[in-house]
């Protein structure tokens, strides 16, 4: 079910992914950079320095090509798709998916698209920092839209599990929205942190410790890093800047006016609990048939994700599909 | 200069100290919990059950008496050290200041008071959490108010220091404002980021990786303790709160308007590595004579600390005082 794989773009992620899935099937990829190039070369894999030759050649061997570059490079890199390999299978790995799918259906719109993103990723970049087990437990998004075919997902979500990966299948609006929470939102509050923290001066600075370390952690990460992902998620975004501003708005007028702050420390607290505890409720299902995407978005949207994946015997676009899935909420 | 110690109170950070001061000076104490004093007697040291007895111990020896146990428990035993021990040398380590000075000016007037806070902790408590490494390279607030009597604060900091804390200078007002704005809003910001993950919903939950994890960290502190510090801290963190509300809504209105959060990225990422940077600039300074209290918050509010005390030879109130100060502001 795993096709060949070829990799546009070579740093952390694409990197990473080359060097993880190379056990499993026939990989190559492209770079535009000289150095990753010669550095991925050195290390023994297959990489070019012309795009045209690597579409033609993901073109001749049907093989998934992963779009790991920046997003601000996708759209020449679809256009060249498009001349070159215009129904290719294609998936990215970018962290936002809406905006992501409008560029393909603009630039590339005879591709065969499945949008995913690992929710992976350390404090380093480039070729260098790569590392084969970088997806190993982590969640791997792939999106099943309305327009989504499942024997284009199929291979999206094989990669990812080769990889080490938990497939997460959600719609690409879906996607956006959770993220927009769990990981734009703790930036952009790390990085009011900081600042909030610096305007009491170096002796706050000098008494800060570990709340304050974790809280701000993330500011560390590059602007123009924080900004690609955050500006292309904007409707998302402000509906969670919203609800945090609500939420802090009211623990602000309940302690100037009460002094209480009875009621964001229970309910935060008990989120918190309910965040250690996520995933305690699953257990196994198996899913097949002629709706399995509804199946395997309400696996996704349930907190659930896909362990397996097997083609049925004697129907090449039929699959038998295992997932974990929360208990409580009985059978699909 | 390190008299005796009596620790009033036994938990976490009582129990740590008592281990981490006894291999410098005579400890003892007092717990109201039996299980408590059964295992620090265990352990091999002096805890009685009666907090007057320990008292009047106290005033016997000269002992320096730490209040160590949760704020709300001060009042009382302000009241019985005021008829017990009256003139006692009195500090406590709770993490507000302002608050607690009030509360011994109200119940023990004539203590020999000077209020600090040692900014160490884990998520655990009890006496069987304790280390005696806890304090070890953590800063530790000593307060210099209009008031305060250097003579009283010596053997403060003199603690601090034997335990392997740097020892922070600086007024009960001051230190309120800064940890408003580095433990107490970092607390209510985890607060707030849990609960708006948590209404993204299991997909959410399952997508959640590090930077939702460190943001939401200190929500696993019990409600109870975070009220403790937060709700006796009121002006200071209502401030802190209108400058996070200020920067989240100023971010919110960027992205919702021109869809750039160049401000805040920029802003919070430069903050977040000034406290990378903090203290990169210390040097050696040495601090002595008659305004000795005005040199020490100069020390405190630069971002600097005390590293080592002695007293002057023939002079039992004169001190020499070593210390580390930002080298860019020059002399003190």
């Amino acid at each position: 079910m795993l096709p060949p794989v070829c990799i546009l773009g070579l740093g952390l992620i694409g990197g990473s992914l080359m060097r993880a899935a190379s056990t499993k099937t026939s990989v190559f990829g492209w770079s535009r950079s000289d150095q990753t190039r010669q550095s991925a070369l050195e290390d023994g894999f297959a990489v070019s320095a012309s795009l045209e030759e690597a579409l033609a050649k993901a073109a001749d061997t049907d093989a998934l090509v992963v779009l790991a570059s920046p997003v601000p490079t996708f759209a020449p890199l679809l256009r060249t798709i498009n001349d070159v390999a215009p129904t290719v299978r294609l998936t990215d790995v970018a962290s936002v998916k809406s905006m992501v799918a409008d560029l393909v259906s603009q630039h590339a719109p005879h591709a065969r698209f499945v949008g995913s993103h690992p929710m992976a990723g350390t404090a380093h970049s480039g070729w260098r920092a790569g590392s084969p087990d970088l997806f190993r437990g982590a969640a791997w998004v792939t999106c099943i839209d309305e327009e989504t075919d499942i024997a284009d997902w199929l291979p999206v979500a094989a990669l990812a599990l080769a990889v080490g990966s938990r497939v997460v299948p959600c719609e690409s609006g879906e996607h956006d929205r959770a993220v927009a929470r769990i990981s734009h939102l703790p930036h952009l509050l790390a990085l009011a942190l900081a600042q909030v923290g610096e305007l009491g001066g170096p002796l706050a600075m000098s008494l800060a410790a570990s709340s304050f370390a974790d809280g701000t952690r993330v500011a560390g990460t590059r602007p123009e890093l924080i900004r690609a992902f955050t500006e292309t998620n904007v409707p998302a975004l402000v509906d969670a800047l919203d609800d945090a501003l609500g939420i802090i708005g009211v623990a602000r007028a309940s302690l100037a006016s009460t002094g209480s702050l009875v009621k964001i420390t229970e309910a935060g607290h008990a989120a918190r609990l309910a965040f250690d505890d996520r995933g305690s409720d699953l257990t196994a299902v198996e899913l097949t048939g002629q709706d399995l995407a509804e199946q395997l978005l309400a696996v996704g949207s349930a907190g659930g994700h896909v362990t397996h994946l097997t083609l049925k015997a004697g129907d090449p676009e039929g699959a038998l599909v295992r997932a974990l899935y929360p208990s409580l909420d009985g059978d699909l």
